[in-house]
């Protein structure tokens, strides 16, 4: 009997492909595709994939998941670490991948109007000739749609602030299909509650993203990158700390541990480095600017005991750097053949990043896994690799369990247990500590408000 | 009969009594202090003013008021301008101001966690000696609560950002007094739902803010501040939008019209100027940079025909510069004896602030009032206090007729009716234009979750 029972997707399912014909996919492949990001959670395959090309199609499809009490997960380039895209109660996957126009760009005011189906990539590429840039780089091929959903930041935050401060406005289409906008063209405003900082970093929970206003920037006039390499971590992360204090407008400070560099090293054949503890910077201003500050960070360094500071001024040399440093996780997650990897997202006031990051190393060493640290160290944000055998039923566990220790420590430490990668299902289980039981409610209230029958990314962000 | 009739807020203010003693007042002369702000709305008395000191009594009027549905309107400096402390449905007035402690200052992290009650003035002194300074100054003598409440900026803010840049966390009491924590000490946090950011420009409709945990800054090497007068408005008005379009990091950039001017130079004794458009500046940075920054600017305000660009290096012909700027209002409300003053708050994209200032001075001479143009204008957001005589009875109404045009044209030229003010009473007129049905109808879904009995600062914001 219950094979015949028509289930509420299956009428969402035949409404939408009248619209979407066969942009509606419930292919085997096209589904597994979409049943999780770059985590490393059980798929799930979702009942179809919607790819959608537009506000209004978006709309039509949420009315039907509304009426239905279908679920629906928005999914964009899939890169998310925490579970965000998997559609643990399956329903549909909302492919936004194709709504990829830059609409507007406006070079006076120096900002633009996306789809969220627009990369990082893309759009400065896009920008390049008009001579400005966006800086939010969390290093993989993202849409900037996810990148509003999870928060996301990245290397130049330091300087240049996360997502949270470089969108302007948005256009949502909420629970049930009605449309709104959030947020201007005006740099400030004090005209109503912020919703567009509500949607940032609510992961699909509150409506579907489908347009981006974001501020842009001028191309500095000067960059600089240089390297550091350094005895010890605490040396490294005292430079951090030193530099952030003095007030250095850094754009970029990134560390590498050891068995991070070494892996860089193999993955992105960096010639002449050590597998040592490493500072990448990156420093933007004017000529004279830029020369002053990484002066004052040399001064710092070599205090610390950090040693070959080299410079590259030269694009080529500051690409082929950062590229490595974007390639750091898949470089730890291929560094030792066969294991894969989860990755933890700490973040913590920098007095008490030397705390985090050295004793993160040493609780990684106890446990016998071997991890790479990478982070945005500016801001006190830093992943940890933990790598795991997948063939060692107890593998993955053990990995989840210095995870939760790493975490523990961070949070004792006035810290977050995620800086930029978001809660998504892999991160649940922190926010009534770190938030108390009542700021939470207060989240649920918010859900309840905007999603009374709880068909937007279920699952995720709350523990049910 | 009526007057035997207990009212609610009887119950509230014997309840309330009890353990606030004498701070819990229903004096006349107390009352009236509470009736308003310095906005030119009627003044309503509150019932009682509670005078505060420390969340659990924030906490025990809140749950008292929720329990009999009385309103509660929180009361800081009193220096709103759009009557947000008005307790236009009466209840009660919780006035903050004595919740005046600097709790922490963590000068490693560069934050401290301060009580809403601390002005900014109070918090600037009490850093000095340390070497960091908290940024956003709005000009008057508000507290710090009151400018988290109004999302509030000034003269800074193109710089180093509004308030909601510069708040890390927060506390809060909620309608039925449950004390909640936002937020926390790390530099960015991808953890959930971003409740601090709802709650600054809330107005004090969804919660009573407690605790403030900010971002502090350290005092730059070197600054310096430089005056350049212009023949007329658009000059002064296009020497900022080529400075901001540069992407010259001004630390400050403020517009006074000529009215303005004249206005300032008779209030604070100003010598050597001419009652004409001024840009007042400020650069911050190495002393280095700041030259380049100053003489970059003067190459532009040269072009356009700016004259007697003067630098002041020291601390004290700065100060008297700032000073001046910082009583502009209340020179302006002072220029012509016996009139008084409505001000308006458009902030428009800056490739529209030529049109946008333009076109509004243009507008206040058609009307026959007289205005003074005082603005941040690097963030596109000006103010244009109206005069108008208290005396003719039908002077507010012609002045609010001026300030709607003004708003009308903030508006078509894609900016806001408030950059910095708020919504309070004065700007809930132009709320749907200005977000929508539909995204003002979110906006009641959320104060509906916070506040189901309606108690907090009822009659702000919505239209009802």
């Amino acid at each position: 009997m219950n094979t015949i029972t028509p289930r509420p997707v299956d009428a969402v399912i035949a409404a939408v492909r009248e619209f979407l014909g066969d942009r509606l996919s419930t292919a085997q492949a096209v589904r597994e595709q979409h049943s999780r990001g770059e985590d490393q959670t059980p798929p799930t395959l979702p009942d179809a994939v919607a790819f959608v090309e537009s506000t209004e199609e978006v709309s039509r499809i949420l009315a039907l998941c509304h009426q239905h009490g279908v679920p629906v997960v928005a999914f964009g380039a899939g890169t998310s670490l925490e579970g965000h895209v998997n559609p643990v109660r399956r329903g549909i996957s909302l492919d936004l991948s194709r709504m990829n126009k830059v609409l507007e760009v406006n070079a006076e005011d120096m900002d633009c109007l996306i789809e969220p189906g627009v990369t990082r990539q893309q759009l400065n590429e896009f920008l390049r000739d008009q001579g400005m840039f966006f800086p939010v780089d969390p290093g993989s091929h993202c849409t900037i749609g996810g990148m509003c959903a999870t928060r996301a930041s990245g290397t130049n935050a330091v300087r240049y602030g996360t997502i949270r401060e470089n969108v302007l406005g948005l256009e949502v289409v909420l629970a049930d299909g009605r449309v709104i906008r959030t947020g201007g063209r005006a740099r400030k405003a004090s005209n109503g509650y912020d919703l567009t900082r509500l949607f940032i970093g609510s992961e699909g929970t509150l409506g579907v993203i489908t347009k981006v206003r974001l501020r842009l920037h001028g191309i500095p006039e000067a960059m600089s990158a240089a390297v550091c390499q350094f005895p010890d971590l605490a040396a490294a992360v005292n430079t951090t700390i030193l530099t952030m204090q003095s007030g250095i407008p850094v754009a970029r400070i990134e560390l590498l541990d050891a068995d991070q560099m070494e892996a860089c090293i193999k993955y992105s054949k960096l010639e002449g480095f050590r597998p040592a503890p490493t500072l990448f910077l990156e420093f933007h201003g004017t000529e004279a600017g830029v020369k002053e500050q990484a002066e004052a960070v040399e001064a710092i360094a070599s205090d610390l005991g950090g040693e070959g500071f080299a410079w590259a001024t030269d694009a080529e040399a500051r690409n082929k750097l950062w590229k490595a440093r974007h390639d750091a996780y898949w470089a730890a997650v291929n560094f030792i053949p066969g294991l894969r990897g989860i990755t933890t997202d700490v973040c913590v006031p920098i007095s008490r990043l030397a705390d985090a990051i050295v004793g993160a190393k040493e609780d990684a060493i106890a446990s016998g896994l071997t991890t790479c640290i990478v982070g945005h160290v500016g801001d006190g944000n830093f992943h940890q690799v933990i790598l795991f055998d997948p063939n060692d039923p107890a593998g993955l566990d053990r990995a989840w369990e210095l995870d939760r220790k790493i975490v523990a420590r961070g949070l004792a430490l006035g810290g977050t247990c995620s800086g930029e990668h978001g809660v998504g299902l892999g991160k649940r289980e922190f926010l009534e500590e770190e938030h108390g039981a009542e700021a939470l409610a207060v989240m649920r209230g918010i859900k309840q408000s905007f999603d009374p029958k709880g068909i937007l990314n279920p699952g995720k962000l709350f523990r049910n």
